[in-house]
């Protein structure tokens, strides 16, 4: 077993129409449980780390079942608090071509949203674990949870562990000025941060600048701007572009005060697109545990996320060593016998 | 195109683990949508009726998933309010042998319960109506919902419209005196009674001396007294018995005031046990539409809910003639070729 | 290999919705190809024997889906001509307890109803056969398929090679006089007769006479006058008996002159009810080219037939040995391990 | 409800094996109801118009599946005559990259096939309609259709009401010269013309002299000549090329006398490539019915078109929104969460 | 989490075509891993217990999946040596009816029977243990398995852990000397003896002396004598009869020296018959663990295994509540809402 | 029929998670028969050819599966030794865009690898054919398959048997230098040499010089010393380049001693991988056994290879036509309707 990682979050039944049918064709649902930092730890987990996930899911069977889907790839799970009414759902249609992918939101109510703040105690859920990961959808979920966002990230950096926060900003669930005024707490907490391209001006107010999607150069004053503000060690923006609901570029920068290190670009047929951050997320954390530089590291982890997109569900079950053959290897995808 | 009949009620979105798989075991969830007075409409449809149905569903996809699933079989929808938060979910894992059914609620904050009693104009939907039914799940789900049912039925009553009420109490949604309450209320604008083989008895103390399961002659009493009570036209009883997860006994008696009919008493092999009472009520209905003598119209009802036992999701997809085939015919089940 | 059998008539594509669902529920059809004389056909090359199939389907592809399924299972094929425009078609909604199976055909213009009698050349198709089996559905298609089958059952007796006759009457297909008089001239050719129970009232005017559905002892004067007047060799007489679109009763006599025997009663629980005659009359010729003693025979086609209702499709994939285990042996369904 | 328009044709069952398997490996069909005018009201249906459409099919379930079909999307199908024996059918196998797909027609003898002229009484089918869509696939199919095609346009003009017609000119249904008589003469009566590349040569001789498939301006002076020959309002013509099975290129233009207008021409990963055209006609009429000039019009219909593709089955399941968040938007395929 | 409970055993990959489809129609297997000992455990974590399985897997994503399986119900996996070069495998053609199911083993050379005894450090593997349960499959699959059993059970007998040993008598794994032989040497340091019905007569040749299926009391004597030769603290006899391949009656009976006890008999619809046995085993383990008396225990062991037949898969899915209610309470599988 | 082609190999059984999903994730299986040498046969049978495929495989209802999937498409296959133990099996987990295919081998000591050399009486066996095809494959297998191989093309040769050796390298079955030495003696006998880009150089040591993967020409001089070493008739060379677990591209060459021709190079979206090689020998034994030139037996065997990637299975199920359109026709993928 790996390090020790901690995640905390919601995790959702997501309901898809199989295949490429809309909602109003479909007469079943695929049925997976994921969630942003759930995602992440089920990736560690494959990488063989020994990640637990601390969330709170109802006390009946389609709970247990969302329990089983992380327990199966070996994510502790013995911390999740079992109670309150409901597990937040999400409806999924994949979109096609210029098709957009459609989501349609039913997680008010839940367990996790429900919970309070006191129900977690850190101190006990972080013993031994030397890294905890954290995003911004959980302080968007409720005023509790945001509380439990903020003590979880003190309580870690009081017990010298290394947090990495992934911004997440969601439209759907909170605005703006909201999510810039909570998120920039967490942040005083946090060592690395995680975000996508236009998140920081969104958020902080800290302008892009970009021509166009292909100007990447421009987030390295971003990145300086960010770690500036907030001190963190590492600032990791990630590059994708939409070419259509089949195909996207993949790409992230890292920043390590000294370096800004970009990894190669992917361009990804995609099989299953949700979890793509979540997965580059699992990638960064394991590479700065096992000790890469900055440009491997940024490199693992754009393999990590480009890996996922050709995994059905929301989580990346793509091994370390499949990951470093991308990263690092040929690239090639010939079938080995 | 036959008579005019309208239906109000919650219509929810069904997920259920394909086959006998446990809710643990499933990836994928089939997906219906159905509910008690909806299905009666559609039955009602599927008999040449004009059946409207009333509701309030939310203005995206899924919503209208429901919709498009009742126009389908020629249900007229054009009153169903649009607004509110979510569809109601319940999930239903089949149940096989000794391994009972499981039902899991997820229906609260819907937005058939978060509608109001005003939204509904009962004078204008029950214009060019013929016969209304309700049933006790709707005015369990909101005070809101118990006061348009309320109103609903005062006006038909009014209007002259003729009002089925079919008991249905559901111990998960409300207890039994408030449920007491107010269906008594409800009961003073009903001519047709329908309730299971206890529901007087839970609801209005009266109570039901059976032996057992097999002594369907207790329930002349019974009916006899509800009648009395409440003034009905007719009082149905529906008398099921569960052998098994995959076999039951169906039978009904009707009383008129002067004669108790019972119906054939059906062994049926199950397909899928949901909807079985609301099939019922919609071969009720339509029995005593088409002027039926009591022992033809309970014969015909149950025929009807037996009938819909073999057929998968919440309605029954049964014509008229072939209820009657078997209701008044051979009752052979010879291929015919 | 064993012995050369060569059988004629349709094959058609049958369509039905899966599982339980209705017509009306159906996005997909489950695809078979059979049809009565085809199911016999490869329920002998399934016992080891040479079976050719004798038919005429179009030149595309649905049509080779249908050699290629009867090829799959060892049916020589290769006299099958090709041409005309379409596949016979039938729909199958498969019943469910009360609830009767449905057919609707859609076979009218085939390429076989289309066929011309001359089209055949039965010395030739006929070569090193010592078994013709024939049953009432082709001389219902068209005038010249009754032509063709006419000319086959005369060459046949001409070449020394024992004919068998299913007369599987079909009240869609054509009325009892017209098939009566086709039949009889069939017949005259004819060394094995196989019918269902009232197939010798409706077609030929012998009367039944039998008290109900269990009284078995009814079929040996029915036997005794269909011997006497066609001048047969035996006597066989299916007696299934429909308890419901799940289950049946399933037994048969035979009489070959002298003895009057009667198989064991099955009673079936049953996955897919076609072709139970048909594989009944694949035991029967099975039986009597082996040698079988007329109990004995009688014994293996009826287990023949009890077997393939738990068969999926069409046709019976049971082997001679699988049949004879249930015939002669135990009976038990035990799991051999 | 918006507009009222009306669309005549055949209704035909659709089977096609699952994915990219082909015919000879199918065990079942996939189910799809649709025809050109069909797909056309489900699309003008779900843009929120009201569209009925008319035809005849057989009196059985399959029948009235196809008719749910309908229903379900909103489509008035109150018009449509029960009657005849059977319902068209076609075989579809989806071609990928270099293999082609293949379609298997077996429609002859069809209900709407052999239906007869008087069986349409235009004046009450037209009753209050706007608009009136016609294809070239009605025509083909029987000579009564002819009559019937040409009565209704007739009837159209007379009332007032907008004719469009979509050439669609099927090698398979006709010859080249029957086509250019029949359809000469509905084209009399036809306000809006809709035609793919090669039909206005094929059909009337009007040469289309285009260098290369990329050559989209050559399309001007045929649209010119169309219009002067045939008095239309409008000439649209949809310029698809097709790259594999997978992929295609689809624009279009539109002349009104004065404009040509030329589309966004859009690269689409093709879903379900039946209905392409069918989805441009319905974009087209709801374009114009809400006033569009022909600029956005032709933008309108080509997206519609375009997302079509990106649809399982034959009719175009977008809202209008949508369609105007692709023609006039910013085209990305982004998920919004 | 309750007691801690260790098994020891192969986990194959089960491969069975779906439904009721035979070998040679299935163009798909399902896939489950299961395995006698495995089962155990898993239907023993369903029960709230902390159950670990040891045995051997290949190290590659099959053997990973097969984890995974284990895993997903909270089983203990971290002892499962990964080496060797196969999974063992089985084909299950489920039957129907009078047709019986159909195993093939392809379970020579796996990773399980190429396995050293030297692998398994016992003292190590049972460290905290409180039971120990073993079969009689595992010492048929090699002699190397067979002395890793015996060592097993003689570890368990010196740290005092309390050891059952289900019997399983498999004739295609070995002959019924040698596995007497092997077998008693085990029993020398069992304490809870399992066995089917005939299998003491087949193994150690104690009569059973039963008249037919139904003489259950024949088998007090036989657990006696086992009681008397081996010094069980426990006998326990499970009691089956197969009617049909869909229709199983199970009872068991348990003698402890003073009672005989025996549970109430079951007629089961059976959904998947694998496993009854290895769930029988884990109901005992988890009633004796709990303290509960002989009648108690063998009621809640035989309630268990006839609940097991109702899931789909090797392993029993149901809580310990839900074998309660049908062992203790009304047995009746109505649906609770 | 066609001319009389002869394949010797192991027909596997191919298991695969469905769709994109991995190993892991997998809850079933697809089920396809193939292997390299069937492959071929298959597609020969395909093209009209009298294909006959001579193997070994158990003598159990799975190994009957294997053999029907084979007479479905008319290989002949009476000539398949029935005996040993266990069918080959090999776990093939799809990939998708950066991810690899992956391919877990579990073939030992198969019914193939365990027959003698002695069980094929290749006189009996070659009688009639005009050609017989060999892979590298099979000597891998065993010493008594590699002892087999040369016995088969010894006898060919002898018997005046045009011969065909696809090379087929496979790394995980042997290693290079044993590998080298057993097809060069094969190649002694062997007519026409079909091999992959590196193969000449990993066996034989003729280096390959290409500059990268587009350099084509370099395969010259390779064809050339090939054909110089070995007397070949005529040297085949495949030229796939792997973009991506979804595209490929596929070009070929052959060297006849006097030209080398050069097929059109496909890039192709991959719908099934495997196969891809073998339906390349099919072309070009087809095309060579017609009397095609060297350019257009190249042209049709990189076409019928091309298309076979668009067909789910390991064989190629594109008529002699087919291929030809795409082989010498517009190549065009529309639709004809």
């Amino acid at each position: 077993m790996g390090k020790k990682v901690v995640t905390y979050g919601e995790l959702l039944l997501r309901l898809s129409p199989e295949g490429h049918t809309r909602f109003v064709q479909a007469d079943s649902f695929g049925a997976v449980y994921g969630g942003g930092e759930a995602n992440t730890a089920v990736s560690l987990a494959n990488f063989g780390y020994d990640a637990k996930f601390v969330s709170r899911l109802p006390d009946h069977e389609i709970g247990q079942a969302a329990i089983n889907t992380l327990r199966q790839y070996g994510v502790d799970t013995t911390d999740i608090i079992r109670g309150g009414d409901r597990i937040g759902i999400y409806f999924l249609e994949k979109g096609a071509a210029q098709r957009p992918s459609k989501v349609i939101y039913d997680r008010a109510g839940s367990s996790f949203a429900t919970a309070k703040a006191d129900d977690y105690n850190w101190e006990k859920l972080l013993e031994g674990a030397s890294w905890f990961h954290i995003t911004g959808i959980s302080p968007a979920l409720s005023d509790e949870a945001a509380k439990a966002s903020l003590e979880a990230v003190k309580t870690a950096r009081r017990l010298g562990i290394t947090v990495s926060c992934d911004i997440n900003f969601r439209r759907k669930l909170w605005d703006k000025e909201t999510a810039g005024r909570v998120m920039a707490e967490i942040l005083e907490y946090t060592d690395i941060y995680i975000g996508g391209r236009d998140q920081a001006e969104e958020l902080f107010g800290i302008p892009t600048n970009a021509r166009d999607d292909s100007d990447y150069q421009a987030y390295k004053a971003v990145a300086e701007k960010l770690r500036e503000r907030f001190g963190f060690k590492k600032v990791a923006i990630t590059l994708r572009t939409t070419l259509s609901s089949d195909e996207n570029k993949w790409a992230a920068m890292m920043y390590d005060g000294e370096k800004h290190c970009y990894s190669r670009e992917y361009t990804s047929h995609i099989v299953d697109r949700v979890g793509g951050g979540d997965s580059f997320a699992a990638g960064l954390i394991y590479a700065l545990c096992e000790g890469m530089d900055t440009q491997s590291a940024v490199d693992f982890a754009a393999a990590a996320s480009c890996l996922k997109l050709s995994v059905e569900g929301d989580c990346n079950l793509m091994s370390a060593d499949e990951v470093k053959a991308l990263a690092f290897g040929s690239g090639s995808a010939q079938v080995q016998r």
